[in-house]
Order: C-alpha cells, then sequence, then structure tokens
C-alpha cells in the first residue's frame, strides 16, 4: 500500500525572505499532494540572519528562538542527529555567502542540501567541491533561472554519458529584452529607458547593463566614461545612454546584413566561458527569443546538430521557491523506506 | 567517502533492439562515470521475444539461456528476491504490449520500472494505473520525446504544487518538418515527397499523415479516399497527394492572413486532449518551429503568460537509450545506503 507508507523528511530552511517564505507556502500546501506519493516534507527549523526557530514537538507546534551564535550550534546539533538516520535536507534561500560553513558542516554528516543561493557555489573553488562531493545529495535548480529545469536536464545528460560540448545561455531577461527590441530599429538608449520603466532593471540600469548579474568575468555595454564613478544615473539615463546609440545601431545592422542578431549570452565549453553580446543565427533558439525569457541551450553528442533548448520565465519567488521544492521531493527519494 | 559507498542496482533488460543495444552499451561505457558517484548498474538479465539470459555470476560472466515460459517464470523470481532488498528495475524497451504482465507483477513486489516502451501505459487503464501506482518507482521519459526531459520537468512542476492548465506540443518530427515547410509557399506534395526521401518519413508516408504515433484520437491529413485501402503507396504519391495540395495551400495562406502559421499539434488540457492542424502565432514556441525538432510548451501558474519551452531532437536510438539511463540513474537514489 504505497500511499500508507510515510517517509517523513525534515528540513531547514535558511533565509525566509521572498523565497523562503514563497517555499513554506508551497510545502504547506502540498501537503496533500505529497502525502498520495507517501511522502511528507516537515519544517523542523526556519533562520534569518540573526536567530533560528526551531520546531520543539511538531504535533503540539510549540518553538524555540534561538539567537546566533547558539542558532547556528542547533543547526549543526539537528544535521548531527537526523543527518544519517531519517536524512536532513538544509536549504538555503538565503542571499549571503555566511551559510557556507553550516552547509559544510551539514555534508560532513550526511545531511542534504538545496540551494536557491548561489554564493555558496560561487565563492572559494574548495567549498563547490566539499558541496557537491556527494552529487547526489545536492540539488540547487533554483540557482540557475529560477525554477527552469536546466540543472536537471544537464545533470540527466552527464548522468546518461552524453558528453555535453558547450551550453549557450541568455539568462538575463533584462539584456535579453534590450538585445531583442533594438531588432525591430529601435534606439538603445530608448529600450533601456523603457526596460526601466517596465521595472525590467535594476535602479540604476548600469547594474544590468554592466552585466554582473551573468559572471564575473563581463563584457560590459558601456564604457568606463559612462559608469557609476563617471556619473549619476540620472546623468546617464539623460545624456549618457544616448552616446551609445549610434555604435549598437551599426552593430545591429552589421549583423543583419549576415542575417544574424545580437545576443546578449553566456557560452560554457571545455576550454572556458564566454559573456558578452555576439552575433547569432537569426533562426536559432537565441536569434528568435524575445522579450525577457531565459534561454538555454545544451550541445552534446545526442544533441548535436540541434540543441537541447530550454526557455521560459527565469526569475520569480514563485518560480523559484517551486524549483526548490522539487529538489527537496528528488532528494527524498534517498530515504525512502522500502515497502 | 562518498565514492567508496557502493550501492549496485540489479537491472533485467526486456527488448534488446535498437534502443535495448544502445542502452547496454551507455550502461558498460558510464561505468567509471558512475563509479565516481558511488554508483554501479548491474545487467542481470537481457531477454527478447523468445528468451531470457540470466547472469548466474557476474564476476564469471556465466549465464544461463531461458525460453519462454520459462523465462518470465526467471524474471518474476528475481523481483521477488531483489525488488525489497537490493532494489531491482525492469527495462522495457521493447516495442510491445506483452510484457505489461511481467512488468505489473514487478511492482507488486517493489521493484522499480523504466520504459522506453509506451504500449504498456497507453494500452488498459488498469494497467496504467497499477503501473503508476507508486509514483516514484517508475520512469518513462523515453515513452514521449526520446530522451527529451518533458516527463522529468512535468513530474517537477507538479511535485512542487504548481498546477499545470495545458500542454501544447509538436512531437512528430516528420510532421513538424512538413507543417514548416509549407510556410515558405512549397507544395503539399512536393514536401511530402522530399521528406520521404529525406528518410524522414514511414515506408508509406500515409502512416505518418495519418498522425497514428501522436495519438489515437487524431486528425488525418488525408481523407479515406486517399488511405491505404483505396491507393497504393505508388498511386498515392504520384497522383494521390496532389490532390491536396489547392486545399492545404489556401489553409497555409488564410493562416498567414492573421500572422499564424498551421502546426500538426497536440493540445492536453483538463477537459480532454486534441490532435490535428492549429493555427497558432507565428511568433509562439510552436510557431517559430523548423525542422523536425520536437517542442512542448507548459502552461502552469508558473509559467503562464509565457511557458516553459523544451526543444530538440525527439528521436533516435542513442538519445532514447540516453534518457533510459537518466532514468534508471534517478530511481537508483532510492536504494543508495547511507553513508
Ligand atoms: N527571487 C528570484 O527571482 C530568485 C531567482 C533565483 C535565485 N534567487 C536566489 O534566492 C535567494 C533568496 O532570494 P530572496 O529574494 O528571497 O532574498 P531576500 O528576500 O533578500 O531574503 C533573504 C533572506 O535570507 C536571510 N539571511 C541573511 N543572512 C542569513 C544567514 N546568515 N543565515 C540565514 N538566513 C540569512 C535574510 O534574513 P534577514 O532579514 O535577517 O537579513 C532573509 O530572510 C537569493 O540567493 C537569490 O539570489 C532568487
Ligand atoms: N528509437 C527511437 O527513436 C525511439 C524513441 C522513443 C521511444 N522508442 C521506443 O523504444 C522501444 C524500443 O524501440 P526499438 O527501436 O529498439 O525497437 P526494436 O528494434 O524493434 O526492438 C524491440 C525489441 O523488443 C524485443 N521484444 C519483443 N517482444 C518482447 C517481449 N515480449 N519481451 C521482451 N522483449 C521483446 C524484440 O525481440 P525479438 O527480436 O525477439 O522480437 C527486440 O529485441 C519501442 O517501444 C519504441 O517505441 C523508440
Amino acid at each position: 500500500m504505497p500511499t500508507s507508507v510515510k517517509s517523513v523528511l525534515p528540513v531547514v530552511l535558511l533565509g525566509c525572505g521572498g523565497v523562503g517564505r514563497h517555499l513554506l507556502h508551497h510545502i504547506v500546501s502540498c501537503r496533500p499532494l505529497h502525502a498520495k506519493q507517501g511522502v511528507a516534507i516537515q519544517v523542523v527549523g526556519v533562520g534569518d540572519s540573526s536567530s533560528l526557530l526551531v520546531a520543539d514537538d511538531v504535533h503540539s507546534g510549540h518553538c524555540q528562538l534561538f539567537k546566533n551564535p547558539e542558532a547556528s550550534g542547533k543547526v549543526i546539533e539537528a544535521a548531527t542527529t537526523l543527518g544519517r538516520s531519517t536524512g536532513l535536507v538544509l536549504v538555503d534561500c538565503s542571499a549571503t555567502y555566511d551559510t557556507v560553513g553550516l552547509l559544510k558542516a551539514a555534508v560532513d554528516h550526511g545531511c542534504c542540501i538545496a540551494l536557491a543561493n548561489k554564493k555558496p557555489l560561487t565563492g572559494a573553488y574548495e567549498d563547490f567541491e566539499k558541496l557537491v562531493s556527494n552529487f547526489r545529495r545536492i540539488r540547487f535548480e533554483s540557482t540557475v533561472g529560477a525554477g527552469l529545469p536546466v540543472i536537471a536536464s544537464v545533470t540527466r545528460i552527464i548522468a546518461s554519458g552524453d558528453p555535453i560540448s558547450r551550453i549557450v545561455s541568455s539568462l538575463s531577461g533584462t539584456l535579453g529584452y534590450v538585445m531583442s527590441e533594438l531588432e525591430d530599429g529601435k534606439k538603445f538608449s530608448e529600450v533601456v529607458k523603457t526596460a526601466k520603466s517596465l521595472g525590467y532593471t535594476e535602479p540604476d540600469p548600469r547594474d544590468d547593463l554592466g552585466g554582473m548579474d551573468v559572471a564575473r568575468k563581463v563584457g560590459s555595454l558601456y564604457p568606463s566614461e559612462l559608469g557609476p564613478d563617471a556619473m549619476s544615473t540620472k546623468d546617464f539615463l539623460e545624456s549618457g545612454v544616448a552616446q551609445l546609440d549610434k555604435s549598437m545601431e551599426e552593430r545591429v545592422k552589421a549583423a543583419s546584413l549576415k542575417g544574424n542578431v545580437l545576443r546578449y549570452v553566456c557560452e560554457i565549453r571545455s576550454t572556458g566561458c564566454q559573456v558578452g553580446i555576439r552575433e547569432l543565427p537569426k533562426n536559432s533558439a537565441l536569434g528568435r527569443l524575445r522579450g525577457s525569457d531565459n534561454v538555454v541551450e545544451i550541445y552534446s553528442r545526442c544533441y548535436e546538430s540541434s540543441p537541447l533548448v530550454i526557455q521560459g520565465a527565469g526569475a520569480g519567488n514563485d518560480t523559484t521557491a517551486a524549483g526548490v521544492l522539487a529538489d527537496i521531493l528528488d532528494l527524498q527519494d534517498l530515504f525512502q523506506k522500502m515497502a
């Protein structure tokens, strides 16, 4: 009777902001659905930057609040007790690097990890290696393109021995929108201002145009003379950005003559990673992209001439939290009791 | 030490044709890769329509051959012994409905199931219900769009409580090619003949144009007067198909006037499933589709205005086998021994 075999998976949530709150909501509203699959997710602790709320008794709902540094000690305690027995998933929905110590300790105790927060994976290389050392016990779908099934798909492809040769992607909704609007002959400065008025950009659009959200080593869309050290956001929008119109128009036209369009893409090959403006065929998945969707093209032996393409909304608290919950449910398989 | 924790998962393979052979090849060539993740897949039996080869001793390589009906008995024996202990995955790469009895017996013994063969899921509804009754123990990625991560993505979305409102897809490479070629003003009959000469169609192209590969309840692209009962393949290609040119040209033009294109799609909503020619916006993922790629658009709360799109090659023995292997590796998580 599969539906009566309850497998309870305890979860500690670090970070309870936009994504974390949505996750708690999803966990509660999915209870009946998960019960049908014989699964129950039980939140035994929720932490923010200063404290941790621990469920003493999940039935009575009795809780205790611990302040740091005691709070971290409580997380380790739960990891030590539960890690190798019932299992424990440490979920990081914070936006800080500070959680990495706790996450590494959890790995040592056999716990699983689910991340929306990309910082622990993108800091020191030793941290990354440690966190992924038991690869079936860590999931981080929502660190790339929110809930889009990019990591899950890449993991499946690798697991099946199909070697990935390159991944080309447009992972910034803002830059995706800007580049695709240019095709219609609109001025760069107009497109940037419209993007800002639609709420697609950061308060200072240069935070997006600098590309820092996509990778550390980037091709910025503006020169340093127009940067934050040289002029205010107001001046940039009123006069600075228009200085880029002509050169951008020329680049768009030159590309168009070759049947290409400009896209701001990240390309990963075995030889390294490149981020910046690229000319791509109008007819490729990335070339056809309009609006603020994220797109990822994966090339491998199986997807050689025509890549595996995954496309959709790559941001939003709801979607990001949904991706984390799907990760937790996958991890739950590791702790299923045999019927 | 995660890499030394060997979790051995026994597999019985039913069907050793194009897909099955590729799967065996992938399993062997992935051994070093899987070992790094502390995982080993061990093929303990391989069967075809008449017999089963059983590995008596995987170390010496000693095997025994059993003919039907004894062969089926041997599969059940393995299921009974291994199902609830080490776990056993019954992999169906046959192209028959005849395996369904074995598959159901395996479910009863707590075994897992991985399918490339869609027939067991699309026959009697009771069979379907039985097979998916323990949903985390069955995988069937390769029954839809070969290895494209469609089922994995749909499963993730459902698991996260994000309700799917509809799925619109183009899952026939042949019909996808035919419909997109019509846009360029080519004659229907010419496109069909070219598709045949490129090897995209069955020997009798009407097998594709009838749409039977996409679903049972379908909109055929030819009337019964041009069907296999009324004329030979040769006559159909030489004179029959040209009779459809004019009406098809008119439909393409009428759609084009509204900014639409024709696509042969399958749409699933809670109210039912429709398969046939549809007018779609030129600028939708399906409308932009060229060539023989499969495309699936998934609409849900998280993917409402702009759907999650998955696109790529939806056929091929290599890709299909890769999808099955990724499924087996996912199932393996259910039998991981705690470190
Ligand atoms: N929203 C999206 O579209 C999206 C998409 C993909 C990925 N993500 C990622 O998801 C993560 C969460 O995003 P968000 O929008 O929810 O951020 P947020 O609203 O800023 O929330 C961050 C939360 O983390 C807590 N926190 C800070 N330091 C902590 C620590 N040392 N230990 C535990 N908790 C700590 C904060 O608590 P205090 O209030 O005490 O500071 C706050 O509750 C981020 O890493 C983000 O990059 C978001
Ligand atoms: N190739 C693709 O692109 C693709 C894509 C998606 C899904 N699929 C599905 O994958 C499956 C396999 O395709 P394929 O191209 O490999 O087919 P195939 O080459 O025709 O091979 C079928 C195999 O199944 C065996 N078989 C028949 N009845 C059996 C039974 N009762 N028990 C065990 N084995 C039996 C056959 O053995 P005998 O020689 O003794 O008859 C043969 O070895 C099909 O269901 C197909 O629809 C294929």
